[in-house]
């Protein structure tokens, strides 16, 4: 979607996606091997949790996953400049079923005219209508008036 | 390490790690299918970087595996919090060497004996010494008082 298809408060549900027991082991031991998300002993008797959890890491990246493969983002997408905040409201175990919730929470245009800068609420729930993930941050994408412009000329 | 055992401005340098091109197309696949993570040919033409570029959720993943890895944050660890932010500030390529420094930003004890707050500032720098993260995040962890306080009223 161009940067003028997107209205303020638009709301886009992505697809739900179930977090398995295997896919927080291998994310973990490549990018967060702490014990309370990879050794099962050590998380029951001396987590908070008394279980494994995924890392927080792993829980985003699914999240922005769903919203890329929701395809509102397309080839119009320039780059994502930042999160502005990611708060862990509650922890994501094995077998839970996350679905991800973006609103359009701000839409500033830009002095190049090639492009807008897009501000997204994300809200993450589990199967238990928890939510495991607010967070926000923001995206360039191509306006309208990019297409009839050389590519060289748009950023 | 224990809460009593960081101070503010304490700075910690993390080992340096090679960012490879398969590492950047087989998390994208995954968690970021975006064209200008895995179609080259799509970001060569049509993205502002002229070829391929890291995720950012894989950079910031690596860099807190590494920060995970220094063992700073070992069983003493409870859980994080939030991001407060997260800045993309220039693109991740295949063969880069990211390097993540972590400062001590700031310490709050809390109403809980047992734990305090650490708040980290990230940096992660490029072989050309250009920034690619700059990040802060929230964490718990546990004071020496947990050590003789039974597990089930630590939290």
């Amino acid at each position: 979607m161009y940067f003028e298809e997107f209205k303020v408060g638009d709301i886009f549900t992505c697809d739900p996606i179930l977090i398995t027991a295997e896919e927080i082991h291998s994310f973990a031991m490549k990018y967060d091997p702490h014990p309370i998300h990879v050794d099962p002993e050590f998380a029951e008797k001396h987590s908070m949790f008394n279980g494994i959890i995924s890392s927080g890491l792993l829980t985003i990246s699914v999240m922005w996953g769903q919203w890329i493969r929701a395809e509102k983002f397309g080839n119009e997408f320039i780059v994502g400049k930042n999160f502005d905040y990611v708060n862990f409201t509650n922890p994501v175990r094995a077998n839970d079923v996350l679905t991800t919730i973006v609103e359009i929470a701000d839409l500033r245009t830009s002095s190049n005219p090639n492009r807008g800068e897009v501000t997204l609420k994300y809200t993450v729930k589990n199967q238990n209508d928890e939510d495991v993930i607010l967070a926000q941050s923001k995206a360039l994408i191509k306006t309208k008036a990019s297409i009839s412009t050389q590519q060289s000329t748009i950023y």
